[in-house]
């Protein structure tokens, strides 16, 4: 039997960072069921009252001291959930003072400043990007192009729609994204409204194994789902890109963050954070 | 003239943990201006001597220390980023240690564990309500609703598509969406392939005076900007809402992160992390 623990994130925001910050941390333990509760919005002493009585009845259940972890920004509601039976990490006040003393200024202890909706021209240009990137998605439209901070490219099924809407959600990013079918192979060319833009092109590619579970999965014993046409396709479409200089990454054994990553390093583009 | 500090945020990864993080902690300090530089993929000491050299080549720029947010992973890559003379805020050794003893278990020290394509199931679930998502944003399609996780509902540009996009790639929740219309006021009901759902339901509401800013600049001068009708149709909207007992959130000064997260706590579904 594996160990199991319960965890909570507990955060007077959203709790994304908490979650994502202790999750990572947590697959650094290989032997340990985790048992994942967030608590997000937690930005008063009576939800904190409620949190505390929350951890504390699971620590009683037996099955190991429960994990906190916080970016709990106020004093007096960090004090009281630090009061559980719990081993607490504090995300927020381990490294505020260090950084008070480096930055020689106090920290403004005010909550909800991440993921808040408040720089409004930010907002405005993420907004802006999910808009574009969705009235662009799988070649839907050939207007404003220029805008486009990358237009992806690749067969059907490679990654592109996922890729491109995190590049908007994300990091604001305009992605505009074209599929690579048949057409293009036996013309030889890319899409037409393509060439033009040549500089913000990036191509994904992916395992003709891989592509063809996937369009089993949608499409079963058809001639788009079948092994020898997802051989040729991506085939033709490495060709294609090779011949286009158009630069590319293999998408089958990454995530949609890995992917979007690397396409903003190598295309140079500025990474927001919302 | 605000002091200004260069920030690195380092990782194995893809970065994103140690951006958000990070960026939270800088919200905390107001009077400073920071630029902003993600360092991804340190995967080797070869990149991390490159690193290395970045950093102490803006601290010799005299402009303040830069500070180092790291979420490294292999110690040896870590002692040589922290050789810099920067204020090294360290997220993973400072907390693997007491999870160590607390889990009573030793961490693996594996690089690129989180954001990666590891657990199979995981990646496919998210892919699907990708994909979900997509095939029923602003009701395009009444198909497998009885799939759906939840059904946002609002007047168009209330923010049913962003938020619907973000609960499907940071939680893995299938989110369709429908824009409630005047023909749905004048009807006095719900789009017809609604009421089914109704536990799925949830509502977007926003401002009148913020809709008709958001109208306007997507169609100006238009009845669909104008300042009665946005009153109109928000005022309709909340009223059909109300009468068929459909739980809703004001979105106009929240963010995409808050608006997805209050929904997702509010139907009791799943947070999963990716």
């Amino acid at each position: 039997m594996p160990q199991r623990r319960t965890v909570f994130f507990v955060s007077d925001g959203t709790g994304i960072t908490a979650q994502m910050l202790g999750h990572s941390l947590l697959t650094q333990f290989e032997g340990v069921e985790f048992n994942q509760v967030t608590l997000p919005f937690i930005d008063g002493v009576d939800k904190a009252l409620e949190c505390l009585e929350r951890i504390e009845r699971e620590s009683l259940r037996g099955s190991g001291q429960p994990i906190v972890f916080s970016t709990l920004v106020n004093g007096d509601v960090r004090e009281v959930v630090r009061r559980a039976n719990a081993l607490f990490v504090d995300f927020f006040e381990t490294f505020i003072g260090p950084l008070e003393s480096g930055l020689g200024v106090k920290s403004s202890h005010t909550i909800g400043r991440s993921h808040s909706a408040t720089d409004k021209r930010e907002y405005k240009q993420r907004i802006e990007a999910i808009n574009f990137t969705m009235a662009h998605d799988d070649g839907a439209s050939h207007r404003e192009l220029s805008e486009a901070d990358v237009i992806l490219v690749g067969v059907s099924r490679s990654g592109k729609t996922p890729t491109s809407l995190y590049l908007a959600l994300q990091f604001g990013v305009k992605a505009a994204n074209y599929p690579l079918i048949p057409e293009d192979f036996e013309r030889g060319q890319l899409p037409e409204a393509l060439p033009a833009f040549r500089q913000k092109l990036y191509g994904l590619t992916i395992a003709p194994e891989r592509l063809q579970e996937i369009r089993r999965e949608r499409r079963p014993g058809s001639q788009y789902a079948d092994p020898a046409n997802c051989r040729f396709e991506v085939e033709q479409a490495e060709l294609l890109m090779k011949r286009e200089g158009i630069r590319w990454i293999n998408s089958t054994a990454k995530s949609i963050e890995e992917i979007a990553t690397t396409i903003l390093r190598e295309l140079k583009l500025e990474r927001h954070v919302y």
